[in-house]
Parts: structure tokens; sequence; C-alpha cells
């Protein structure tokens, strides 16, 4: 279907390229010419957003189905704009149409913070009489004002400010000089920045004053490692090349790899989406995945004292995963053979601007896939792995987010997340109490408490859209060591609860029965196993949420509560924090709990649904995770159980096969029954 | 130090040999010394083990600390014998000395099973007249004896047969064809067969018969996948070459690579001990742990249903994860420079023998060791980080283990397993319920539900010997939402719980707060964050043991009741079930509990300590396992806190590094203060 796609070539939207897949992330030409529209009927605005509005599913489950006798979904801008006064517009445009089909004005929210919101806070703190008056007070002179720096954040929620006005919070640091880490002199007051009136409006300025670091610099730059005696000599180089190229093919946005067909999207918000994820089994193209993202995620800071609790960043829905992405046209962070595709977004003067080589596809050997040897004459087959990565690489202000969409030949689908970057970090006296709220990682430097809590996306299409969410724990069996049904007490099972409403499937994790999730289509039963087809859902680094119950954090981040949510499937939902994240208060919560209080007794069962992930860690830092932080990996796994009729790689060609016949050939013969004919099994 | 030992030439042990490094694990020729010692004053036995009788710890603190100066710790053989009626002898053989200084007879025990003993039951089941008889009921006439096969495995504990005669059961296969996997026909009787007297004593034959399966071959072999169709033909090669060699360096036993240092040892029965670890930190070689290996496993199966209570496989007690090692001389199972090396042991006979190629020492690349952009002006540094593994692979029966230890340069040391083999499989009629205790996996194949629990043994050496145990749980603060202390409800902290005897520190895993285990030197504080230098154990796959307490399994694996154990060290306390597992009944439980129980109320804080842990998976069987397991992987890290004084990587060449003022050079002049200066962001 999607040669024949390729083959209408129609001037409709570029010109003489190929029309678009529906899923594809709209172009530059695309964003552009939504823009030109709304500028002919609204005028001046600023661009907060123009994004891929996805086909309606049944829409779109209908064209994939039959692409050449059905009507192509159409091309759909989603628009956020900003109007004078802070006024906030949500529209759609119909760019086959050519025409602007929602406009409204959107009251009480604030849209994201993109990179150029948060450049210019830098500037304006600079030369902020009151700011330069706090430096002042803490030991840096006006004439050093260049050397002050900000990480604009989110406010967060500040209740004295509420939403009405869109703000920021400048995190504040110094650099002795430009190329210093700016993160080992934190300042110790907070300017809270009017984006409207690009002025100050307010600092919150702590009632224990903290001159600013007078601590040597603490650098990772290479300067910095020459004057530490240089760099180490002894690594060699460990080459990784492909000289034939790649395994996988690219159509458009299309990617095939090992049987694996999946569509890469991307958006300024949750970065990297893959749609449509199919298994080629023996010829029949398999629905795994109709979608899957990491929808949102939430970084509380375990800091009690004021306005520390405004440090929960939502880096996707305050920021974008997409917007700060990394371009890794500066040298890539992958070996191999690469595939780069660029991502494409409005500026904030609603021109097109894009970032080059923003997701990195690439193969990597994955170790043993399979082995076994028989003990009886070393007869052994050994085959080895490879996996497939999408990934992208974001920097939230400090930190930097590596995240990899792993496909691996055995039919699992695997996310890795890797923190590096550097740490959040406060000031603090000489001898000064963290009251274990942080930890001084350098002198000077307090680095507070933190988690990392992601929210997958996960919209199952296990043999189709109607699914069934099972919660699974391994369970002891029933009766009493002694018992006539459990003699000797090893009985264990595993026990599976069945998901009927999205009020019932509110879960958290539990360690201790190793719970897993299974999504299941329960018309299609293994004919081996006699269960129902599924995908498993395996996840050990499940923190519950720290916040506590009722407070700031709890209430804005609902979606972090728990481990899993499970809502039948709505177009619209996409968020689970909500559309518009920034300096929402919580009252109530958007996102999921809002969904799930609506509808959280309609049935999930048997039905089309949508699986919402929790997971993360929780960082005490420690000095060795300064100044640049090593990274942390932490990965989850979706599993087919029951889903193929046998291992799915058995067709990859072993590094090593030796059957015991062939065995016994080497060896002079296979006599079979005698005692004395099999080989030494030791060399 | 080390170079000084080599200088050392001496005949006493190997002619004209280095001397061993003290932790080197015993040589051919030292085995076959000890054996003709032994021979000459006790004459013919069967020899189960002859391994290192490691140097105590205090001589060899000593001997480490100034080995010019220090009398050298003797080479000594830890000897286990077997002669005529299953006497159990156990000996040690000075080898300095040339003389037997200790020798016991010990009652009531049987020491494990070694792959001769193993081999003999195949032979000894196919002549057997009432093994042929119980083959003729399920349908394998007498001539096609040849074609019947055993999987021997100990008989764990069976109280009908206690443990005065050495046992094992026979799990008994067929395969219609030589080169078929035999997992697809399993048969529904076991023979016990005594290996003294090597004959069957006893066969257990269910209630209900299952004649052997009729369903065709399930292959993984060469012809059975040209058969359906051939091999995938669309997987380009990756190439990993490393030119000019490896990074590390070999001495004797001892590898140096990226500041680490490490003796690499193998046994019999643990496989790869890591001794005496070390990181040369700034010039300052400092110790981490003394020992580090894995020291136990089990693998209770979950059905009630007699007689599979037996199979719980304790795989390095019962059999040795040593002896079961795969010699990797025929085709490798890694890629890159390797640097291997062999394994020695005794045989039966009193002769050694060599597996060639047993542990294998290699380097990876992993991918981003760190990352910092700075959103300002993408000045950048990245960092590829790289990892040495020292690995082996055994077969236990049917299944595969592979065992990587893995270190990073950020000073994580890793512990990853993967299990990869085949199923252990038990025979089921058409139609007839697994009862939810396994899985179909493919028609009249019956994959019961398991267990694999292994047990990690560290011995730390944090600074020093004196090392201290932590539980930490990541806890809300106190005070409620709202309060003066807590206002939004958003602190949190590492609650930190001491264990000052075994009998406290007996604890389990939470999940809900994400629980680790810190290691830590109270004696000496880092200078940065004033908290005592330390290890982390992260581990996050930790079910709990599915097998009732007071059962079978819990009675004999008393060391995988808790995810922790931390005892005060002590030589002798290497083998958490016992030193000779085999046919012990539990009744006491040996090993951790026995110590616990007599010493439980010893301080284990600011003394020498040995920490135990038990982690692993369980696992319901499904299709796609079979008929050969795609790899599954689990991991768990120990990493350095409040260790260094900063990430200890810095100063490992970056891939890419631009400072900004670089950037700015690049750009035309980094002016500073202006807002126009910035480059653009986004290319």
């Amino acid at each position: 279907m999607v040669l024949d796609r390729l083959k209408q070539v129609t001037q409709h939207v570029t010109g003489t390229a190929p029309r678009p897949h529906p899923f594809d992330p709209l172009s530059g030409s695309e964003i552009e010419s939504a823009v030109a529209l709304i500028r002919q009927e609204h005028g001046s605005l600023h661009y907060n957003a123009i994004t891929l509005w996805e086909p309606r599913k049944a829409e779109m489950l209908t064209w994939l189905a039959d692409p050449n006798h059905t009507v192509r979904p159409h091309r759909v801008a989603d628009v956020v704009a900003i109007g004078r006064g802070s006024k906030v517009y949500d529209g759609l445009v119909d760019l086959d149409e050519q025409k602007i089909v929602r406009w409204e004005f959107t009251e009480g929210v604030q849209p994201l913070i993109t990179m150029e919101d948060l450049q210019i806070v830098e500037h304006v703190v600079r030369v902020d009489p009151k700011v330069i008056e706090q430096c002042g007070i803490i030991g840096i002179p006006k004439e050093d004002m260049h050397k002050v720096y900000c990480d604009p954040w989110t406010i967060g929620f500040d209740e004295r400010f509420g939403n009405k006005v869109r703000l920021q919070q400048a995190l504040m640091y110094y650099r002795p000089h430009v190329d210093d880490n700016q993160y080992t002199f934190p300042l110790d007051f907070t300017p809270i920045f009017n984006s409207d009136t690009q002025e100050i409006i307010h600092i919150d300025v702590p009632s224990i004053r903290r001159p600013v670091n007078q601590a040597p610099a603490n650098n990772y730059h290479p300067a910095a490692i020459e004057a530490e005696g240089g760099y180490r000599k002894d690594l060699k180089p460990i080459n990784i090349t492909q000289p034939e190229g790649v395994s996988f093919t690219v159509d458009g946005r299309i990617i095939r790899w090992q049987n694996w067909k999946v569509h890469v999207g991307f958006n300024y918000r949750e970065g990297i989406v893959l749609n449509n994820i199919t298994y080629n089994d023996k010829g029949n193209e398999r629905g795994i995945f109709y979608r899957l993202s990491l929808a949102e995620m939430v970084v509380p800071y375990g800091n009690p004292e004021h306005p520390h609790q405004r440090k929960h960043a939502f880096d996707l829905g305050e920021y974008g995963g997409g917007y700060m992405t990394n371009s890794l046209a500066l040298g890539c962070d992958c070996k191999g053979a690469i595939h780069y595709m660029d991502a494409s977004f409005v500026n904030r003067a609603g021109s097109s601007e894009t970032i080059k080589n923003a997701i990195c596809i690439h193969e990597e050997d994955a170790g043993i896939l399979f082995k076994h040897t028989d003990f009886r004459d070393d007869s052994v087959v050994v085959t080895r792995g490879r996996k497939l990565l999408i990934s992208h690489v974001f920097t939230a202000a400090n930190y930097e987010y590596c995240v990899y969409w792993i496909f691996h030949q055995d039919g699992t689908v695997q996310l890795e997340i890797k923190l590096t970057g550097i740490l959040n970090t406060y000031s603090m006296n000489p001898g000064e109490d963290t009251h274990g709220w942080g930890t001084e990682v350098y002198p000077g430097v307090n680095a507070h408490n933190h988690q990392h809590l992601f929210c997958m996306r996960v919209d199952p299409n296990i043999d189709g859209p109607l699914n069934t969410v099972f919660q699974v724990d391994a369970k002891t069996g029933p009766g009493e060591v002694g018992s006539a049904e459990n003699k000797y007490g090893n009985a264990f099972y595993a026990h599976k609860t069945k998901y009927t409403t999205a009020k019932e499937a509110v879960s958290d994790y539990d360690g201790s029965t190793s719970r897993t999730w299974e999504m299941a289509n329960t018309n299609k039963i293994n004919p081996y196993s006699h269960k129902p087809v599924s995908y498993k859902l395996v996840s050990r680094e499940v923190p519950a949420l720290l916040p506590k119950e009722g407070g700031l954090v709890w209430k804005r981040a609902g979606f972090a509560r728990h481990a899993v949510h499970v809502t039948k499937y709505e177009d619209d939902q996409i968020h689970p924090a909500g559309r518009h994240v920034p300096q929402s208060s919580g009252e109530p919560s958007a996102g999921l709990p809002e969904w799930i209080e609506k509808h959280g007794d309609t049935s999930i069962e048997n039905t089309d649904i949508v699986l919402w992930h929790t997971f993360g860690i929780t960082h005490f830092p420690s000095p060795e995770d300064y100044p640049v932080m090593p990274a942390e990996p932490m990965t989850l796994l979706l599993r087919p159980r029951n889903f193929f009729l046998k291992n799915p790689a058995l067709d990859v060609p072993p590094s090593y096969a030796l059957t015991p016949s062939q065995k016994a050939t080497l060896l002079g013969g296979f006599k079979g029954t005698d005692g004395t004919d099999k080989a030494s099994v030791r060399v």
C-alpha cells in the first residue's frame, strides 16, 4: 500500500513532493501553510505550537485497512497561538480544505514554554535593577552581571500569581568564567518573570542569605581535564562498522526491520511517536501497538522549603520533549550506520524551523539471542541477536534524557531511558544543614532529592483494537504445607485479575508479587497454550509518587499517583496531565484523574483501550553524580506472551550450530545405544 | 608487588612456572599433586571436587598489604572424595608442605553430582528392564530404547530415600530422531538411580498415564529451519573490531582496566570468583570488594503434584556452575578482542581435566557515558562509555545461564545474567488441564511455572574491611500537607536503617520505597557530602520465594527466603545452602539460617561483614519461550555513593566537546551581555 501511496504525487500541499503519510509530522511547508491561513483571519499572533492533529482513529483504521479505496484522512494542523494579553487560542486548520475548522479562545490556561520563551529571560534578569541589587547582596558586583545566568523554568503553580499571567521562575547561577559549569555557583534568590510584559514582577528571597559560592569551579570541559592531568590514554578503539549498510528499509517514515514495521512520528511535545507497529508473522502482518509514546513526565524535588516546591517540571507538557531535542548533526551519539530524521516546528513568529538529525535510527549487536548446548556431546546452537534503536536525546535545562525505543528479534519492544546531564543545584552556606532534603555534592552546592517519573502511553492493538488488560501477580497456590493439594508447599501460579472499568484498573506496582500487566485480545486464543494472545508490560523501576496526597504535585501530576491506569480509547486523550500544563493548579486534576472521574465506570473490557504506565527513579544525589552525571539507565519491556506459536527468532542465522549427528560424524560415527560411543565432553 | 612476585620463579609446585597468586585456582598439576598425596595415604577413591582452599582472610590481607615481607599463604587443596558405600571424605592438603592436614569422614551428606555422575545414568536407564517396561506402556518399543534420553537431576530430598544413599532422579525424554529436541517428548515416569550401585532402585509412575507425544518434532537446528523456509537473509553484518587490541592488561589472573584491578578466579561450584577488587582513585588504590561471586541458586518449580516437588535444582551447590561451564573454544559467544582463561578440575579418577576458554574477558562499547548541552548556545560535551565483561556460560541440563560481571568507568559493578536454553518440560495428554501450574507451550508439552533465584555473595571492602550495612528507603517527609514544615507535601528523603546484628539484617525487598542497601565505611566520610563512603546495591528483580514457609524448598533453600542477609565474616562461610547440598533435608536448614541462628546477635556494625543478596525472576512459560528461549536478561548494580569526590570518569576522552567560548569564536565572537549576540539555537 505504501508504494501505491508513493505513486500518488500531488501538488496539493507541498508542490511536487509525495503526499505525506497520514501519520507523518507536519512538514515545514504544511506548518507555514497553516500559519498563512491563520494570519489571514486572525492577524499577528505568537505561535506556541503547530503539530499534526492526528487522524481520528476510526477513520485511520479504515484507511489503513484499504488505503486505495478509502478516503484519505485530511492533513490537519493542531495550533496553539498566543495573542496580546496572554490570550490563548486553540485551533485546527484543515490543510486539505485550506481552512480553519476550529478557533477557540481558551481561558485560564497557559501553553508550554518554548525555547524562545526561555531564551529571553536571561537577558532580562541581567539588566533588571532588583536582580542586580540581589546579586550585589550576595557578592556579585553590577559590572559582573554578564556572568549571571538563569535557567528559566515554568513556575509550576504559585497560588500567589495564579494562571492569568504567563510566568516563568528564573533559577539563578553565576559563571566566574564563561566556560565554567554554572551549577557550582547557584544563587539563592528566584526572580519571577512575566512573559507578556517581559519583566521581573517579583523576587523570592530566602530569609537566610547565601553569598555566591567561593569554591573553585568544578568543570568537565577539556581545559579542566587537561589541568588535572589530561585525558586517560589507555583506551584502545572499538570500531563498529556496517560495510554493507543497515538491515532496515526506510519508506518515507515507515521502517521495516526483522519482521517489524513501524511508522516513526515526532512532535514538539512527546518527541518520538511510534504508530501502527506490526509484526510480520510468517506472512501475516499482525497488529501489536497502534501508538506508543512517552506522553508526560514530572520531576518533583523533595525540599519543602519555599519556593522549592515549585521545582516539579513536567518536561514534556511544560517545555516539550520535541522542542528540546538535540540536533545530532554535531557529532553523533551512536555508532555504526545511522539513519536520521529531522524535525520541523513552528517558531514564535510563525516560520518553520528544523532540527537536523533529531531522530537517530540504528542497529546494534545484542549479544546472545539464544543458546543451548547438549551436555551429552556438546552439540550446540548459538545465535547472536540484533536490535533496532529509534532514539532521541533532549536537554531539559540542566538534565539530559536519552530515549531509546528498542525493537528485538524475539518480538520484545523495550523502552530504555538514560539520565545524564547536570544535577539541579541550590546554594548552601558552609556548614549549613541540608536537613536530608538534598546532598552537598560539592562545597556550597546542594543537589536536592528528586524523582523522575515518566508516563508511557501505550495504545495496544494486539491482533486488533479490542483488547483487555489483566493484572498478573505471582502467588502461592492454595493449601498449607502437608495438605493433600500442596503437600510440599511448592505450588505457585500466575494470578490474573481482569480490569473491567477504568476505576478498577487504577493500580500500583507490587514488587513482592513481581506484578506485570497483560494487554490481551481475549477473542484470539493461542492454539497451544489456550491463553489469549497478549503483550505483557514488565517494568521494575516503579517508585511511588513521594509528594503527598492533596499536595501540589499530587494534584497537578495525577498520572503519577499510580503505576497503571487504563482508559477507554478517546481520540483527544493524549496528554495525561492535560493539554496545557504550565500554571495548572491541579484543581481539578487535569488529564487522567478527570477522564477517570467522568468515565471511570465505562467498560474497558474487550474494547479499544489505552494503558498509561508511570515509572522512573528516585534520585538521592551523591558527589559522583557531579559535575556531570554518568548516565543512569532505566528500562521496561513489552513482551509477547502467548502471542506467537514459538520463538519467532529461530530463523536468525546462528553463529555456530552442530547437531548430535554432525558431532558424532566428526568423531567417527554415532552409534546410539552403546555407552562408550559418546564424545569426551571436556576437551 | 605482582611484578616482584612474577620474578620469584620457584620449582616448588609446578617446576619452572611462576608461583601462582594465592587467589589463583589450583592448576592441573596442583590438583594431581594433591591426588597423589591422598592416594598414598587413603588408596583408591572417587574424586568429587578438588579446589583452592582460599587463604584465610586475615593472613591474606596481611600478605596483600606487603607481599615482599610477609609469609606467603600456603597453597591448600580443598578435597571432596567418595569411598565405597557412598562414604564422603572432606580433606585439606597443604601443597607447600606436601601433606594432608585434614581428613574427615562426613556422615549423612551427599556432595554434588558431577558431569561424570550425570553421564552414566542415561546408559543405565536404557537397559533397565523396569524402565523398558514403562517405556513400553507409553508407546516406546524395546528396540527404540536408544532413542530414550534422560536428564539426571539430583533428587533434591525425597523423604522415602533420605540421604544415606547417593541418588539421582532421571527426567525422561524421547527423541524420534537423534537430532530432535527431546523436550518435546517428555516421558511421564521418573526412575530413581543409585549412584553407588549404578542401578535403578525405584520408578515414580503417575496414576494417569501419558503416552509419548505424537506431535511433530519442534526443532531449531539448521535442517528444521531450512524445512520451514530457511534462515532470514536480510541481516547485514555488524563488525566489531579492536585493531589495536584490548584496553586491559593481564598479569597472571589479575586484570587492570580503566583504574579497576581485579583478580579473576574460578571454581567448580561458583564459576567466576572476583577477588580483591580495587579502584585506582588518582593514584590511591582503594579497596571496594574483597570477593564477589554467585554463591548459590535454586530453581523451584510450582507444580505440587508428586514428584514435581523434587524439581528445585540448586544448580551451583548440586551440580557446580564451574563444572557445567561451556568451553568457548567452539565458536565464541562474544565479539571483539577476547582474552580467555581455562579452568582445571579433577575428574572422578583423580586426573585433572581442563575446560578450554571457560572464561571470556572482553570490552564493549557502552553508549553515552555522559552528555550535556547548554540550551543557550548548543555548547556540548558528549563522552562515550566502555565496559569490561568477565563472563562464562553454563549449561544446567536444559537451561543455559550466561553470567556477566561488568565493570563500568563510572565505578559501577554490574551483574547481568541472561537465561536461555530450553524449558524443563513434562508430558500432558491432549485436553489435560495444567491447573495453572504450567503452560502447554506446544501440543503435549507442559512447561511448569518456576523461579530462578540466585544468591550473590558480596564481601565488601569499602576502603577497608570494617563496613556497615544500611537499608535505604525513599520516604515522604514528616508534616501533613498544609503544615509549616511540609506545606505543599513535597518533602521526601532517604530513610536509612542501620543493621546492627545479623538477625536485624534479614530483610526483604520493598518496591514501594525503591529499597536499596548501602555497604558503608562509617570511619571514612566523604568531605563534600559528609556521608560515609559506600557502595549501594540497586536490584529490582527480587521476587519473593513462592514455595511456602515450612515446605521442602523453604527448608532447603534458606538463603532464598529473604532478599538480603548480612553476616559477620567467617572464612568458611562461602555456601549459603551449605557445603554439601544434594539430599539435604533442610532440617535444620544449612548455611545462612544456621549461621544466623548461631551468631545472629553478634554485632555486624563496623566490622568485617558479608552481604548475601537473593534475586531472580518468576517464569510463567509461554509458547514463544519454546523450543529454545530467547535470552531473558536480569541485572543488578553495585554503585558508588559518596565514595568518590566527583564523577570518576571525567577524564574519558569525549567524542565531541565544544565550550561556550569556542562556540562563540566559531560564530564570530562571544559578547556576553547583549541579547542579540547568541548563536541561533536551531540550525
